[in-house]
């Protein structure tokens, strides 16, 4: 079992440092590298959440998006903002399911570095959807939800706000997903439903990656997710030793820690 | 055939109104409509570029991206800036290929109003990719373009810079696509690429939508697409009669046609 996973982390390259997951050839690393060389010049590099603003800004080509992002929830160690890119990363090295709200969503979640099984709600709950008229993304969370499939996983929302209020509602009856990601884009209850999720995620201390505003997207959902993944791989190359264990203040200021 | 391609529209829901080809629920339709009323109070509703422009509105749930859009090239019709929409629409009624650069275009790219089979170029040319070092996407659109796929179709480049340049030399080396849609996102080189799409699309006529700044992105390539694939499927139905034989111009005040 050990070799096995050995074999795989190294075939798969988990080992090796990158600027970017989905960079592999020597080009597309250069681009990467001076990418976030960039943006480490406008985002600070100080926390784990950090990362994650670096990452938005990477994703979204606007340095400013760094500002609307939200980290709500606690993990075992507190309510910082670090607490829900230490519980995605941590979901991730325990090969919890990565679950999307899309197709899109999915397709832009990086094969390398993990062992999660990356699955995408839509396509289920179509006789739910038919028989209620709510959105097909709302209807598969419910049926996917009713399987145990967000119990533990990784619940990553690009798209569709029902999709988010479907699975705040999934949460109030029970549901305990490992971390949730959630950037709807739109005008109409996009940001209502990253509301609803941050509000959900405070009362049932469920950590949750949200932005504020009407942007957002699939992009940005598999972006947050790359991230929380290239931080699973950093403390398991011990890039990040010890930090999935330290809150956001003590990395900041480690004398104190 | 002809009995045929009629059941397939049928069945494809081509007949039918839609505010959105990608809603298809009763919830979802709603939300649809309200979306697009909020961004019609927004952005102007002449031009079959509007359409585009609203599009971009609210797949990036941003006001103000109206402004950021580039419309180049020319179709027989002129190089009014409904030029690269009417292409683009007539390419979709061709059944012609749509052809993006990564997997995430192509998930965002709707299977319904069109029959076009929708393509992507990753995965091809690993080859010439570990031989030369450039990235894994440009490769693959030089691959493709060897094998003729890009001729006379819609090129799609929604998230690599090196691909779009990489389509900018195919073109420059004679392959004409039908349209290109490129908007490519981020801090290296992805202005760029689109402004060389941009000469390129001037120089050699090749008619092109495409976005200022550093934001885009693969869900923006994949909205403004289906805008192509909705003008075309109004086109179709009657609602746009006429209209891809008109210019903008002619568009705007018909009194003058």
């Amino acid at each position: 079992m050990t070799d096995r996973r050995e074999q795989t982390d190294l075939e798969r390259g988990i080992d090796q440092e990158y600027a970017d997951l989905g960079a592999t050839t020597q080009n597309a690393m250069e681009i990467a590298e001076t990418s976030m060389d960039i943006v480490r010049q406008f985002v600070p590099d100080e926390t784990l959440a950090d990362r994650v603003r670096q990452k938005s800004v990477h994703s979204m080509g606007d340095i400013e998006f760094q500002h609307l992002l939200e980290f709500t929830g606690s993990d075992e160690l507190g309510d910082d903002e670090d607490a829900p890119v230490r519980a995605g990363a941590r979901a991730v090295l325990d090969e919890c399911d990565i679950v999307t709200d899309i197709t899109m969503a999915k397709a832009g979640i990086t094969g390398r570095g993990h062992n999660c099984e990356v699955r995408k709600a839509i396509g289920n709950g179509t006789e739910l959807a038919k028989e209620t008229g709510m959105t097909r993304t709302a209807a598969s969370v419910l049926e996917l939800d009713k399987r145990g499939t967000y119990e533990g996983a990784i619940a990553v929302v690009g798209n569709a706000p029902t999709a988010a209020f479907a699975l705040a509602d999934c949460i109030e009856n029970g549901t305990r997903p490992a971390a949730i990601v959630a950037t709807p884009v739109g005008f109409v209850k996009a940001e209502e439903s990253r509301q609803r999720i941050r509000e959900i995620s405070e009362e049932y201390d469920v950590p949750a990656i949200t932005n504020v505003g009407r942007r957002g997207g699939s992009g940005l959902a598999a972006a947050l997710t790359n991230e929380l993944i290239h931080v699973a791989s950093d403390a398991r190359t011990g890039d990040l030793e010890f930090e999935l264990n330290r809150t956001a203040g003590e990395r900041a200021s480690p004398e104190d820690a």
